[in-house]
């Protein structure tokens, strides 16, 4: 492609309010334009990464024995209402009514539709297993779209979803299989990512690995081991029982005065404390009306409401308690409470299981007790998975010890089980003729956000660093002067339509700018493979080469450039 | 690809709503499934298809120097305000709110979308001319959707977006290439099309070509000339001047009574007269408040409304007179009128100018003329093109003569001039520094719809009849028993791989069916060709290979069938 046939538009700066690197280079680049808020268009440059990447993930679902169809973006609310979605999904979900006044959704996702057409289409266990997928504009009404195309309004999205006979087919037929083909999609793509064990959220089911490309500006928090495979969103990584036997209790149960001091953070400054000593109280709803519980965490440690909300006798959705109902209970206000005294349930997290002479709320507002032991002071409570994983806890798997990450989600695979078969009665008859409702599976990839998630994981001061699986153009020829030195025209034509020749996605830069725009522009740009040709070379017969991530050109025979950006290629 | 790995799924008989040929065949051939009305999932079998016209749309988008972006399916309402379109575009534009209460559209075409981005991107003469196109999903909300995909609600359209510097170039750099490709496109697809000169309707703009694909069901009415390349929308083709002079008169004015004719079928009943003698008379409102102008037409003709509201002195849009104000003017009602004694504005068409003794209205209820001359009876109307042309009439470019055909439209090119890029002021510096409004064109060809026109053209009573170009799969492969002979399944593998390996899109049709299924299927389907493979054939080393359109199949050589096949390709 010449740049003057094609479409370049970059600029200097980045607008105000880009705050994430790939949302600045993608504006800068031009890769998209935004047209309202969460709504974008992809421009030529931007277009030609995005379906790079969607070629990449419909071979890896062809391989997979996934088959390609396409479900409309607007969808009937009526199969919604039969899922019970219309009702339970948020503003997220766009409703609108057409002309005669019918209710109509865009499309967040397409369990509903895929399941009508399946319930519809397959009867028979023969029929199984299937998987189905498409790539489709989707739109979900984000409160507060940012990040560009990272958390955009409209994007898009390739969702399958497969239907089986039995629990084993579904794991063997279609979770497994859609796990590698994610796995050699994001190998292809050149992405830093790890699958990680996930939470299934309100889609519902059970079992779930999230696609999680490694960034510091990654929204979502990963745990993995230092030793093993294991990985998990923190929030849903377990921790462990610690081993050995409890400290002595050394010290006494005292009470000091601690004037205004309601937090941990102003408890370790007023006693000069370490934190590792103090342990904090959050008091949540019981199951039984009127009823609460107590909960311990050490006093560093994030408290986990996932882990906490399944505990026995917790109330669920998980409800902090009422300041009026503490105050009943205790005697005090938050931040100064203990389970001295109280006689409800108390669970404590694993970390305090070990430890001797913690520092507590007195239930006496303004006082704390040093010196607290469980068993001597109050009575032993049970001891559970509270908090959130910290850097240096072990592995759940037993090997080695955790580190933390922060990841974007690119892609999410569900074991949806009977949520939807069920709720849409779809059914199939089995080898003994009895009607059974299907197993059920779904897998997303985020196809706009990849591009993002890629940005911002390869970048420098200069510009985007696309691998070459995803960069809009693999090479691009950047002639000095090509308009006025007809030396330079001739060599950049011929490289040009060798490499074209050789199948390479080269982009020859004819744009007629100063060659520090050119330059500039092909690093902003991120293309993996330069060739800069200039008047001063060719009186030697050489071009210089150099690959986006080489700190230095190399200079090279001008008849050799070709063969060599070859080889690169293919090493 | 196997049939076991894919998903075949036919029809013996086609739902009862669907009434057009291709309707029926895209449900009973499993292409399509509807979700609501008008709206549409693609299945594996259909998408097939769609991908090939999609991607010979693209391939020469691409080729003519357009360049492709990928703008969203929801557009903010601000842009459409300021073209004026938001209140100016009916019920078929899907408004609605976010959750922020804002107004957003679905989009039923890009004018300012595009336009929009234009003018933050390009500034100077030097930028143009440029051409945007995409091939995106569509929304419009028809009152009545029908026909499948032919007028669905959801839709893929390809449409292409053309900026100039001057009007010159909008027609040489923009109309003129893309009506070539639209050629390209529409032989490569192998359809039976005409372009045809068409009204630019509603979206405004003067210069534009509809692309029609003939078939009996067409919604639209093609005049077309059987001796030139001349073609036009019947609306839009113009009637010549008669040549040669009037007829003489021979009869006197004479009126008669006619009671209860109302009517040119009544009339030419009761006096037993040819409808070719008779004139009909249509009053309209004219441009100053309370005239009225009136129209005559020979019995038989088409009045056209589109060109009469181009008359001078007729009120736009055209209105006909109300029955009070008929009555007042000319003393009788609609049915008994004529221009004897009309002392206002007449209008005749100019198939009226050399006849004589016509048999007209005597405005009088009850009562006509017989033995009407102009002139002699009333003064010379002004002789005008007022009705639709016929078949027989003068090709208007004055080669040959018309005749008409039904089409379904399936492609448009517009001169949009300065509609939208004025209202949107994109503007461009010229190479004198001065700013200039742009020329615009766009150009839009519906992909969903052309797989639906092509099979309105291309079927018989067994089903569909595909091109090379648009079939799922050019080749099938149909053993008989591939379950259970071992000799067939090693043959239909070996063709299979074969052909697969030499780049032929084949579908091994593998299903555990009665061979009756696997024909009939594969001529349901329209695959182009085949190849039956059988025990008893085999014993001689035979397999048969028919074409879609053969009504016979030839007994060919096992080992000789895939090179036959190929060289059927290849011709």
């Amino acid at each position: 492609m010449k740049a003057s046939q094609f479409f370049i538009s970059t600029l200097k700066e980045a607008p105000a309010e880009a705050a994430l690197a790939s949302h600045k280079l993608m504006l800068r680049a031009g890769l998209v334009k935004a047209n309202a808020s969460g709504l974008y268009t992809w421009m030529p440059m931007g277009l030609r990464v995005l379906r790079k990447v969607e070629n990449i993930i419909r071979e890896e679902m062809n391989r997979s024995g996934a088959v390609e169809l396409l479900m409309p973006v607007v969808q009937p609310a009526e199969l919604w209402q039969e899922s019970g979605r219309w009702e339970f999904y948020g503003k997220e979900l766009l409703r609108f009514k057409d002309r005669k006044d019918a209710d109509f959704c865009m499309g967040p996702t397409c369990e509903e539709v895929i399941t009508d057409i399946v319930r519809r289409e397959i009867t028979s266990y023969k029929q199984l297993p299937k998987n189905f997928y498409h790539i489709q504009t989707k739109f979900r009404d984000e409160v507060r779209p940012r990040f560009g195309v990272m958390r955009a309004r409209e994007f898009i999205m390739k969702d399958a979803y497969s239907f089986h006979a039995d629990y084993e087919s579904l794991v063997r037929d279609g979770y497994q299989p859609m796990y590698d083909a994610y796995c050699r999609i994001f190998d292809r793509l050149g992405l830093n990512y790890r699958p990680v064990a996930a939470d299934t959220g309100s889609i519902g089911g059970t079992g779930s690995h999230e696609f999680q490309v490694l960034a510091e500006s990654g929204e979502d928090v990963i745990a993995y081991s230092d030793a093993s495979d294991y990985a998990a969103n923190v929030e849903l990584a377990p921790t462990l029982p610690l081993s050995g036997s409890r400290a002595e209790a050394r010290a006494a149960l005292e009470k000091v005065h601690t004037p205004n001091v309601k937090t941990i953070a102003a408890l370790v400054e007023f006693l000069d404390i370490p934190v590792e000593t103090t342990m904090k109280s959050i008091v949540v709803e019981g199951e039984e009306e009127g009823g609460i519980v107590l909960l311990l965490l050490r006093g560093d440690h994030e408290f986990n409401d996932i882990k906490a909300e399944k505990l026995a006798g917790v109330k669920a959705p998980l409800t902090m308690a009422a300041p009026e109902l503490i105050r009943a209970q205790f005697g005090a206000d938050g931040g100064s409470l203990g389970p001295v005294g109280f006689a409800g349930k108390v669970y404590a997290d694993f970390a305090l299981e070990k430890g001797a002479d913690w520092v507590i709320g007195a239930n006496e507002d303004d006082y704390h007790f040093t010196g607290f032991n469980f068993g001597r002071d109050a009575v032993e409570p049970e001891f559970v998975d509270l908090r959130n994983v910290v850097e240096g806890d072990a592995s759940p798997d037993g090997k080695g010890r955790l580190k933390l990450a922060r990841g974007i989600e690119v892609g999410h695979v569900f074991q949806l089980r009977d949520k939807y078969s069920k709720a849409l009665n779809a059914s199939f008859l089995d080898n003994n003729g009895k009607a059974q409702i299907m197993e059920m599976g779904c897998y997303g990839i985020g196809v706009t956000r990849i591009v993002a998630a890629a940005i911002e994981q390869n970048n420098d001061e200069c510009g985007i660093i696309w691998t070459d699986a995803m960069a809009p153009f693999t090479a691009v020829i950047v002639p000095m002067n090509y308009k006025k030195s007809e030396a330079v025209k001739a060599a950049a034509d011929k490289i040009y339509a060798e490499l074209s020749a050789a199948g390479v996605d080269v982009l020859l830069d004819d744009r007629d700018e100063r060659a520090g725009v050119l330059l500039n522009d092909s690093e902003l740009l991120g293309i993996p493979h330069r060739i800069v040709i200039g008047d001063r070379g060719l009186k030697e017969g050489t071009v210089e080469y150099a690959r986006r991530t080489d700190s230095e050109a190399q200079s090279v025979a001008a008849d050799e450039a070709v063969a060599q950006l070859l080889a690169a290629l293919k090493s």
